[in-house]
């Protein structure tokens, strides 16, 4: 157990929930490194798309990334608002089931549940990628590293909220620090400059416009790249029920402090390619660097910030799927309260986490980096749509909840408009991500969602088939107590048998011992019917007991297992009312290997016993210990 | 069911067993086409080596194969006189041990599987790479299609041996019958151009002589590679037991046919080689063809007959992998019944064979296959060492026998002084293979066979301590004859434990209902203790039955399993000589996916219960069917 204690911590009692509860500081690392990392990859994703514009892209850019931060302050007022309404984990799969009804609630459930596997696939694969870029040696190991990193953030999260809270509070800052740093050196060289700043470095040659003017299409189409840095802003109300009390309160204060940091970095990122009018390479260009590269170069040049900004950059973005960690078990567990999700996501490991959660999510991920090789770029189209689904559902259900409150309730109109506003502004954005990205990968996302929903509705109904079997607990019944009558299958008398048959003397005065005879004279199996009058017949004789009836059965084929189970499943038709109780016993060895040596007939007749027996037929295990 | 009675035939009584046994001509197919085989392969095994002495070298060609053709006819009078001693299947292991020992024989069944695993793998792998230098769009797939040779040969030999041999007969005969053409047109042509017969194709110019005078070690080594030829001649007398009565003649009559042919057939390659001045090519020369494919170009040119014959020599080669699995099963059977292997070798499936070795030989075929890549050149001098080794120790075996033997047998001398030769003469062989194809691997061989046989040891000695512990059957005894003390683990009251509970009733008066309380205000495991007096108690007390006691275990770290555990250990130290039952209800599910919706704990504690459990626990499956 040491080696557990050790990896994982020592276990920790149920009382001790309380001592879990986190607070602000340790929020923003867990939920809040998945939001804050997409500012290192929002902006480029929507200036790449207007590169065709030669210069004016920075300015179209600038103009697409404030219109983002609009959206970006709705969401945030609107969530702010679900926290407060649904202080016992507002998630969006709660929040739509509760105001939308329960198909509502699964659709959100299964955007939910991709989205988070693509982020926590794409988070440590994108980290991943950009460490392979630096040490091209390293190549080769993408997906080992990957998977790597994903068992190193399972790990972490195994050992409970408040110690993943203090492992991620460091990168977390650096994180935050270093990008702060660049965006409030840049603001002062800026204004130094007059607002035309000079770069440390020279920036590539910024490409000649290949169209002249901006169609509408291609504005929304980047528009919806950009969305990209608003994944993983939802992720503080799905996990309100991590925070110390007041739990609403300080959750909302995480959720604001991350959401103001994140709207610091992407306007700070967006005022600097435009002032220091710098663009995004094209990726397959040669030298490609990321737009956080140029911009740290054209800042300070290629010195050791650089290389700090650039690693913390990495850190950061391969831990950013730890908030996916965060969130994945707190949802399957809110779903299988429902029934849902098997039962297993309810209950709570040792350091009291919904430990399956973080399996399932494991799991999963390990199968997309391994299906993908570590490679993930092309799943990042997918797992936008899965997170602008559950802000619509969640801020639509918002506003369904406002309706039905009292008419009293202070801010109740205020509350819904405001809701309102960020489920029509999520509502669009998520169309036109759907449209934007369809052929992108988009589709997939579309395929999966059903076939989830149908799984969970799978499951729902074979817990309610459960349920209604069960019902309502009633009164034992005491009536028809009959003694089964006993089958034991036996080859040949020796201890092990006189064992079963000792203990089925104890079960039942109606005993039937069932000895196949198989005509095959080299079987070990015939001896039987010589040495059952003095080894059996006449102890039991002399000591008054019942005697057992001997069955012999011929069996022509040399096939054992069908001919008991004939017999058994007739003796139960014979028998009507009547429980049939099977003894078999069972060689215990004492190393695996030597399960090998004992013939395997045992385990298949207790499995067909199960599958083709009935609630009359109980298997009794004789345990032989060698 | 119908599918199996299809794919592998009808179920064969064990009264039809004289039925099932063959005869001379099937035996041909069934046993020679591994020693058949070895006349494609073996002439020029030995002649490559003897390319550096130029044309030197068909003349000192023409001496080895003459000295082989010596030891064939030594080997083969003294199997003839192993069966005729050994009419019930006198293998090299049974020989081996009945004579020379435990240990000598344990030796021999290590290199007859070893040997009979490698046929298998080679012969496949041998055919298909043939195949697929003829077709190379088919390279790609070596692996694929010798994996569906191996499964189809599989399917074949389970279909019983008389149908083997029917597949088997017109492949073999065509085989012998295109070869014996070859000869017969050869020696004509020979006789008809005076000794000196003029090919009808240009042969490959001859190399000059790079070695002036042939050194012993090179003489030694062309030998020990032509003594492929000779691997597979000792399959009869393994096989003994398949041929019907008069058994021992048949079988002998079965041996004196495969080896007069396959002498036939080296001495007719080996004549024409010298006649037609034919050399065998390096394989790694360009263009290379095979020596036979050379000799039928020399004699007949490029026509139909030309791909005739090397399409016939192409599948017997693949289908001679069919040997071992004509022998296999018949050792392992062997091994099994002196409790060496596992005794599932012994019983005999639906047509009246040894299933198991045959999934067993197939299995590891297989995995030899798949680890080569389907390409086991390589391969190929591991495995006369295992025929030789056989071979020395059954030889070794009969010397022994003939020694013991009465000694007014007639001929008694002269068969000591056959078998004695045989002896010798094998056991040089098996030594100078060993030294001249150690470094190639036959290391691997050496190190294998001390493995298996340690393996068959360690099987041995569990066989050996369960039989200790069966001992003699004794009567039944009847003493101490007490009700085990019934443990029922219970979450909560439902139909399910209800039905687990009544079971519990008939066992005895003693139940402990065990209730782990973990204080987890989530988990749906509490309530019990609130229902247990109305649902429980009072019918009980009403119907005059025992009441069980209700135990409620504390579980701080919302473990399950764990307490249970120990309470149950416990009660058993607390009830010394009583035994101790535990009922567990399982769930039954309709669907194998809804399994896993119902937690597994009860699969857990059966498995904790058997391996830490003893003589006195008792497993109780109370199955509910949904």
């Amino acid at each position: 157990m040491s080696v557990y204690d050790l990896l994982l911590g020592k276990p920790l009692a149920t009382s001790e929930e309380r001592a879990e509860h986190i607070g602000v500081a340790a929020g923003i690392p867990i939920f809040g490194l998945d939001g804050l990392t997409s500012a290192a990859y929002g902006p480029e994703a929507a200036l790449t798309l207007l590169i065709p514009l030669g210069i004016g892209s920075v300015e179209y850019g600038w103009r697409i990334i404030s219109a983002i931060l609009v959206l970006l302050t709705i969401v945030y007022f609107s969530y702010r608002q679900t926290i407060a309404a649904y202080p016992n984990g507002g998630g969006s799969y709660t929040v739509a089931t509760e105001n939308l009804g329960e198909r509502a609630g699964l659709l959100a459930a299964a955007a939910l549940m991709i989205d988070y596997i693509l982020t926590a696939a794409v988070g440590i694969s994108a980290g991943v990628t950009a460490l392979t870029s630096a040490a091209p040696r390293l190549q080769p190991y993408t997906l080992e590293i990957c998977l790597m990193i994903l068992v190193l953030l399972a790990i972490i999260n195994m050992r409970g909220v408040k110690d993943t809270g203090a492992a991620f509070i460091a990168p977390t800052f650096l994180f935050v620090g270093t990008l702060l740093t660049l965006i409030g050196v840049g603001f002062y060289k800026t204004i130094q400059a007059g607002g035309h700043p000079v770069a440390v470095h020279a920036m590539p040659a910024v490409l000649p416009a290949s169209v002249g003017t901006l169609g509408l299409w291609l504005l929304l189409k980047a528009f919806a790249s950009g969305c990209a840095a608003m994944t993983g802003v939802e992720a503080v109300s799905n996990g309100v029920m991590a925070f110390g009390e007041p739990r609403a309160k300080n959750a909302q204060r995480t959720l604001t402090i991350i959401i103001g940091i994140l709207m610091v970095l992407l306007f700070g990122i967006a005022y600097l390619a435009k002032t220091y009018q710098v663009m995004p390479m094209q990726p397959e260009a040669a030298g490609y660097q990321s737009l956080l590269s140029l911009l740290v170069t054209a800042v300070f040049g290629r010195g050791w910030f650089y290389y700090l900004t650039m690693g913390t950059v990495l850190l950061a973005l391969a831990l950013s799927a730890n908030t996916a960690f965060a969130d994945f078990p707190r949802l399957t567990r809110a779903i299988a309260q429902h029934d849902f999700l098997p039962h297993v996501f309810i209950l709570r490991g040792r350091r009291l986490l919904f430990s399956h959660g973080i399996y399932a999510l494991t799991g999963f991920t390990a199968i997309i980096l391994i299906l993908f090789r570590g490679i993930t770029d092309r799943l990042i189209p997918l797992y936008a749509i899965g997170a602008f689904m559950a802000f619509t559902l969640s801020q639509a259900g918002m506003v369904v909840h406002w309706r039905k409150e009292d008419k009293s309730h202070a801010g109740r109109v205020w509350h819904m408009v405001v809701n309102g506003i960020g489920a029509v502004a999520t509502g669009i954005t998520l169309v036109i991500v759907l449209v934007a990205k369809f052929v992108a990968g988009a589709w997939v996302t579309a395929l999966l969602v059903p076939f989830l929903i149908l799984i969970m509705i799978g499951v729902k109904k074979h817990y309610e088939r459960v349920q209604a079997e069960m019902a309502e607990p009633r009164p034992m019944k005491m009536a028809n107590l009959e003694a089964p009558v006993v089958v034991i299958p036996m080859a040949r008398w020796d201890a092990i048998t006189e064992k079963a048959l000792r203990f089925g003397l104890l079960l039942s005065k109606e005993i039937k011992v069932v000895h196949i005879h198989s005509d095959d004279a080299e079987s070990a199996d015939s001896g039987l019917e010589d040495v059952w009058e003095h080894m059996v017949a006449t102890p039991i004789r002399d000591a008054g007991a019942t005697m057992p009836e001997l069955v012999t059965i011929p069996s022509t084929f040399r096939y054992i297992i069908s001919p008991l189970m004939d017999y058994i499943l007739k003796l139960e038709g014979s028998h009507p009312g009547r429980k049939i109780a099977v003894l078999l016993p069972e060689m215990v060895v004492q190393h695996w290997w030597e399960n090998a040596l004992h013939n395997q007939r045992v385990q298949v007749l207790k499995l067909l016993l199960l599958l083709k027996g009935n609630q009359r037929i109980v298997v009794v295990n004789i345990p032989w210990y060698l």
